[in-house]
């Protein structure tokens, strides 16, 4: 950045006196720094507060007074695992982002500031960072959904070495709710992930197609174009062969369940426990990340669900009859929705129906997706 | 979003005591809001605040301070004309953006809260909000620079129709110093300002390309995949033909100089002058808006720069003599490069070398680059 702006004050001869253009700001606050024990300071230039705190996953006990030293409050971390960390000041109250950090990321409708420590290649946070490896391409496209009677946004990552003529698997990686066609870019890290790995040799080289998983939006809140919309007679789920023509038409890709994957967290893992069911031969790898795992809204156990939908309980032997290759279920300990995956491994156990189970530590939290997401893409294809 | 929430409070049954993620936070501040006449108020929660101040190009005089009511401190504007704004709130010295409003832009490296007020169909407002309109695709691509020695990224814009097999003009829209491939989509409003001058008639469906202007760098500071680079010997304006051979290639595109269109903003308004200069038959049509008019980094006057590049004057005769159906020069009176921009139009009157020029109110500012491509783009193809 200092060699940027040495060269526009090269170049950019006559400056004025009065900037005119944020380039001329200046944001010298260091934060985070990351330092060579493993701890990172976190800095906030606040002269006339009283009291600044701040929040995150990278502090212990998720919450921590900050120090003031002249204009500046700061605060040193503990050692840090490799991991993707997130933070947020409160300066006398208000909610900040931190200004000398250009890393932030948007969950529903919060920010936060992030950072990534990593230690050596390959670990969680080598996944999530940007390296100097080929890179896959990014594309935000409308597609026409006759079943919600409306145009919709997704995002579709093709592989480094796409465009060359040869076909690609194809994994459709859903979202959870109040997220939209961006988050898995923005906190999943899926580019920085599907690059890596692929870099690595350790995921084929693969389509991923991340989209909106609202049936009543067209496209997440800084994109849509609907002010307001009917709700939809039909569900996503029951929307879901829209995407596929889409994909189907729009990109060189290789056909048949064996080159079919899908993915979701929470309410996406929903959304995959279904559009699965719905579409029982069309998958050959399932992953359900932190699934909520219901049939209707009721209170009542899967269990009570299941024999009140008979039709669900032939979908799920249709899917299953069609072998697929993975059936995969990973949720953290402390997750809500534990229970439900309970019930489900329950079922499945009852029922024969072979499939694989990641337990971790951790709730219901990106953290967790980034790292199942991992894991699931190096099973595929 | 409180739909959204309330589906998720429906089917997410069990809910944890504990909030596990961003979507069971509250962000109830109502900020910004626009009201009926034609204000707008903004409110930041700080209960234990002692000072708050607001700044941004919404505020009478650029700074005012706010004024507490309970736990909330608001600010109301004046009435405003059909504009986007930008503003930021000052927290007893420390920098904060609006809790309330997702609409942020990073530029370079500062972050603004932004909101758009519009009156009418087709005022400045309404062209750069999303409408219920056909929507173009924007996609993030890699393409090789062997004259820069790196794979490099760029935005490119598709207009709605695009894959049909029908080939369209391309218009290279180019950033300025410290700004990056992601620039001209955030605060340049570039995918609506084309959607809806497209959609009203205004504008021709055309394929809009902008690449990263930074020679050393191959992508925008988020999605940079170098930690360090040696400065390139080759300079981005030589460069250019790889970007275009790139868009030739993957891209339906109609050939031609009638059909080729380049602008830029400052640096990029630098970059359109030169490349056009490089390559004189290439480009029918050029926009330099708020240009940096220099030929090498010495003081001197341009044309006292002319007489030490014979070249360049040998280079402006052939852009000259190819009969380019538009060369268009745009500057804000208060612009700090107003005089080069006078200086470039006194040598095109010497030489009688047509071109157009436009000049209006305001500084080296994104709302008058945003007005520039709006008329410049309904003048193209």
């Amino acid at each position: 950045m200092k060699r940027l702006q040495l060269l526009a004050a090269l170049w950019l001869t006559a400056l004025a006196a009065v900037a005119q253009q944020a380039i001329f700001e200046k944001h010298d606050t260091r934060s985070p720094q990351l330092n060579a024990d493993g701890t990172v300071t976190l800095r906030i230039k606040a002269p006339e507060a009283t009291k600044v705190s701040v929040v995150g996953d990278c502090i212990s006990g998720g919450r921590a007074e900050m120090t003031k030293e002249g204009d500046m409050w700061t605060y040193t971390t503990d050692a840090l695992p490799a991991e993707l960390y997130n933070y947020r000041f409160y300066v006398d109250g208000a909610e900040v982002q931190d200004a000398g950090n250009i890393e932030r990321s948007r969950d529903v409708r919060s920010f936060m500031s992030t950072f990534i420590v990593s230690r050596e290649e390959g670990d969680k946070g080598w996944l999530y960072q940007n390296h100097n490896v080929e890179h896959g391409d990014v594309s935000h496209v409308w597609y026409d959904s006759p079943t919600l009677g409306m145009r919709r946004r997704m995002s579709i990552y093709t592989p480094p070495g796409y465009d060359k003529g040869k076909a690609y698997p194809v994994l459709y990686l859903l979202h959870g709710a109040g997220g939209d066609e961006e988050a898995w870019l923005t906190l999943g890290r899926m580019a920085q992930i599907m690059d890596n790995l692929i870099a690595l040799g350790k995921a084929k080289p693969m389509i991923v197609v991340t989209p909106n998983g609202n049936a009543s939006d067209d496209a997440g809140p800084l994109e849509t174009g609907l002010s307001k919309k009917e709700w939809p007679q039909k569900t996503y789920e029951e929307s879901f062969p829209d995407i596929m023509n889409y994909v189907k038409e729009h990109y060189k890709i290789k056909k048949g369940a064996a080159n079919t994957a899908i993915c979701g967290l929470s309410m996406g893992g929903y959304h995959t426990f279904r559009i699965s069911m719905l579409n029982p031969k069309a998958f050959g790898y399932m992953g359900l990340f932190s699934a909520a795992v219901r049939l209707d809204r009721s209170q009542k156990s899967l269990e009570e669900q299941l024999q009140e939908h008979p039709e669900a309980v032939e979908q799920l032997k249709a899917l299953f009859d069609a072998q697929p290759k993975l059936y995969w279920i990973a949720i953290g300990k402390e997750d809500f929705l534990f229970g439900q995956n309970v019930a489900l491994r329950s079922y499945l156990d009852k029922m024969h129906y072979p499939y694989e189970y990641y337990e971790n530590e951790g709730g219901h939290i990106w953290r967790n997706w980034r790292i199942y997401l991992s894991m699931f893409a190096q099973r595929l294809f």
